[in-house]
């Protein structure tokens, strides 16, 4: 483990931040279209997500921190707008605008590393329609995935009680950011570290790495290879032993121990990435246990996920920690969610679309939620100055464009977490969720929608009236 | 679409290059014992992929333009060394090494666009072990990510004949790297553009982009939003009709084609993102058709995949083109494939791993396509000096760290995509293949392979008699 210089996220700043044409082509219209309308009121966006992946019991909010970065540090410099005036698509007042562009909105949202369900939104976005609208995509392609990849890191910790979880997926993770930032998620959720050396670097992750195959294979024999990395790296030793033979190799660890001590160094593990892992566990446990080496812990990889993981230790796999690649970067089983960011009012109204399947709450909204006897008990969905019984979860965090507070530690982030995973119902931290969590949504929400629904009633039986 | 100023990959360079602490930290850990122990001779690593994802027939290559990009600009600033340097894990004269270290290996690969299978390398890499070991973790990053994406866009492109295909997938791709390379993975597949503007200004692909439901829902009513629209984005005019109520908007866009022919406006299209899009698409179809509007084009979005395009196609629905967003994006069904990248040969003698359910074949390799009457009728996997029937597919990119050619047009790597889907086998085509491509092993490289593990097997046996 790498101790890192800094344990809050202040450190990367800046350096996740992307072009602001990182955007879909749509925006760009429609925020022209706005300017020649003089369409620049308020207007507010939710992020939500309208239902559960499968199997999934709740979700995990993460992702808010990078969202704030990129709002605070919105620029179009002048390579932008030359690319944009290039493209022939737009107008010098356009341009102009974009120039002297700044988020100067307000950002209301839940806290990272807290559990939320669909419907409840997560952040709230209310800025002059143009800007509010431009930020949509990477809003969301920042807040979709670290709440995506949360959620099925804590699958993995919830299965895994006491054991090491440590991410080992950035080679088959979708890209770079998404190595990084998956590390990030996975450490909110409570994993114990990752592989990714530049995630320890820029967000203070603990650092966890061995030794891979092809270090073995360099060498003429197994005993060889595994001295020579002993001697360069002799803290923290994990030794991995399938290349040829796991517990062949188990073996040859046990007879290497009298060699190491002489030279002051002791084997902290061992590392099996292949083959059956609940028989060979338990081989290499009972080779090591013999030679009197109960210290040395077993670490597993190779295609765990959490089913793999409650497999293993359902049936009694003497495993101290996982090493969790693919299923968790990419999070395998599930690699979207159904999530919107939608207009809720515009100008002092409230919107709501009615696209078949796709009905949302219109408004600006909160959620409370009730606990009794350290457990949840129900959410209720309100409308933002309703109140309502038990906590509320959304709170301010940016206003004019400026933060409200400095940014949290990943630490309290984890705490929260850790917090919520606890409180969690016991049916919603199963494998596969056997209930629904409760989210009422209250009278005011409900009243708003049908005046809504009014509305738009109104405006259909208007057009049709006119032949429009 | 906007034209771009460059259609070569050339004007991407170093946007998207990765710090070099962007690995995992055993590839450290292992360079500084390699450095120990003077085992700095060349070593051979090869990418592949070890099995088709579920229900492909075939994969596609890409990512290459990536990898070259980040070896030749790999270097690590007194940043990256100072902070290695902190962790206290490593000494001075290995982080001396770091400080000098540039990437002079050879390289060797399949181009981008190229149809390949199981088994057969993509990439070979051959420099000093610690540079091929370190580059490892975002070479599998780079070459998965991409390769995964080309070979999804191709299924939807193989069900879309004469289709036109958008990718309209950033917001939900795993990050800011993960959208913008499946932009252009999925171009190189077929597709004829993306949303994604920074892909546009990056890479030269066509944009596509329209309007969203909000835009409609904050104006009174639809067709002050069409119309609004419409006097600022009149060219390429697309209208997206399922805000309220899909077919009465077909309506009200035929209402409104005389008011904007006065205005000197054509609508190009309508954009369906919800419903049943086969009775939709045809409902709006006869409302245009009747108008006399049948150059207005149906374009339809919200949850496509290969299937929803087969089945929408094959249902005869009048749809003209598709916005596809995170099944592509995503690799939905199939977020991940199991690949690797092996050491194949370290100072010149071939090497092998032996893993339970891993076998990898040794040594450095080629492989030969035969083609008869405008089909491949199948590969021969070679050692490299080996020889074979047929078009060798892996040829020399890079030599000493420098490149032997100037990077390919993405327009040569369409052509060459396809090129190669046309002379797929059918079996191979289809939405679930039913064949498997026939892929042989030369006797080389079995008669190498047979050697590495009667070395392997000579080890053993002397480690058992020495007790070791």
């Amino acid at each position: 483990m790498v101790s890192a210089s800094s344990n809050s996220d202040a450190a990367q700043r800046g350096d996740l931040a992307a072009s602001p044409l990182l955007t879909d082509l749509y925006q760009f219209n429609m925020m022209q279209a706005y300017l020649d309308h003089g369409m620049t009121a308020t207007a507010v966006f939710e992020f939500f997500v309208r239902k559960l992946p499968p199997g999934r019991g709740f979700m995990l909010a993460a992702g808010l921190e990078q969202v704030l970065q990129f709002l605070e540090t919105l620029r179009f410099d002048r390579t932008a707008i030359d690319w944009l005036r290039a493209t022939g698509r737009f107008h010098e007042k356009f341009l102009g605008y974009l120039a002297d562009l700044r988020f100067d909105g307000d950002v209301h949202a839940m806290p990272e590393g807290r559990v939320f369900f669909p419907n409840e939104p997560i952040l709230r976005i209310a800025a002059p329609l143009p800007i509010a609208q431009l930020v949509e995509t990477r809003v969301l392609n920042l807040l979709h995935f670290q709440s995506l990849i949360a959620t099925k890191a804590a699958r993995m910790v919830l299965q895994a009680p006491g054991k090491l979880l440590v991410d080992f997926g950035l080679r088959r993770a979708h890209g770079a950011e998404a190595g990084l930032l998956a590390a990030r998620a996975a450490y909110i959720a409570g994993f114990g570290g990752t592989a990714t050396v530049s995630a320890g670097a820029m967000f203070g992750i603990p650092l966890f790495g061995t030794m891979a195959h092809s270090f073995v294979q360099t060498h003429d024999d197994e005993v060889a290879a595994f001295k020579a990395f002993s001697l360069s790296r002799p803290d923290n030793l994990v030794l991995l032993i399938d290349t040829y033979d796991t517990v062949a190799a188990a073996a040859k660890v046990v007879r290497l121990v009298p060699w190491l001590r002489e030279r002051g160094i002791e084997v902290k593990g061992v590392r099996l990435d292949s083959g059956d892992l609940a028989a060979l566990s338990r081989a290499v446990r009972r080779c090591l246990d013999e030679a009197g080496l109960k210290a040395v812990t077993i670490f597993a990889s190779g295609g765990i996920d959490e089913t793999r993981i409650a497999d293993l230790l359902a049936a009694g796999a003497p495993i101290d920690g996982f090493g969790v690649g693919t299923a968790l970067t990419t999070s395998e089983d599930a690699p979207a969610m159904d999530c919107a960011y939608k207009l809720q009012e515009y100008a002092g109204v409230a919107r709501r679309k009615l696209s078949a399947g796709k009905v949302t709450w219109p408004g600006r909204k909160q959620v409370f939620r009730r606990r009794a006897g350290g457990r949840m008990e129900g959410d209720l969905l309100t409308l933002a100055d309703e109140g309502g019984d038990g906590t509320p979860l959304i709170a301010d965090v940016m206003r004019g464009g400026r933060r409200l507070a400095s940014p949290e530690t990943l630490a309290a982030m984890r705490d929260r977490c850790a917090g919520d995973l606890e409180r969690l119902p016991p049916a919603l931290r199963k494998l596969a969720a056997a209930d629904a969590y409760p989210v009422a949504i209250s009278p005011g929400l409900r009243a708003l929608a049908a005046s809504v629904d009014r509305a738009i009633a109104a405006m259909r039986e208007r057009e049709q009236g006119t032949g429009r």
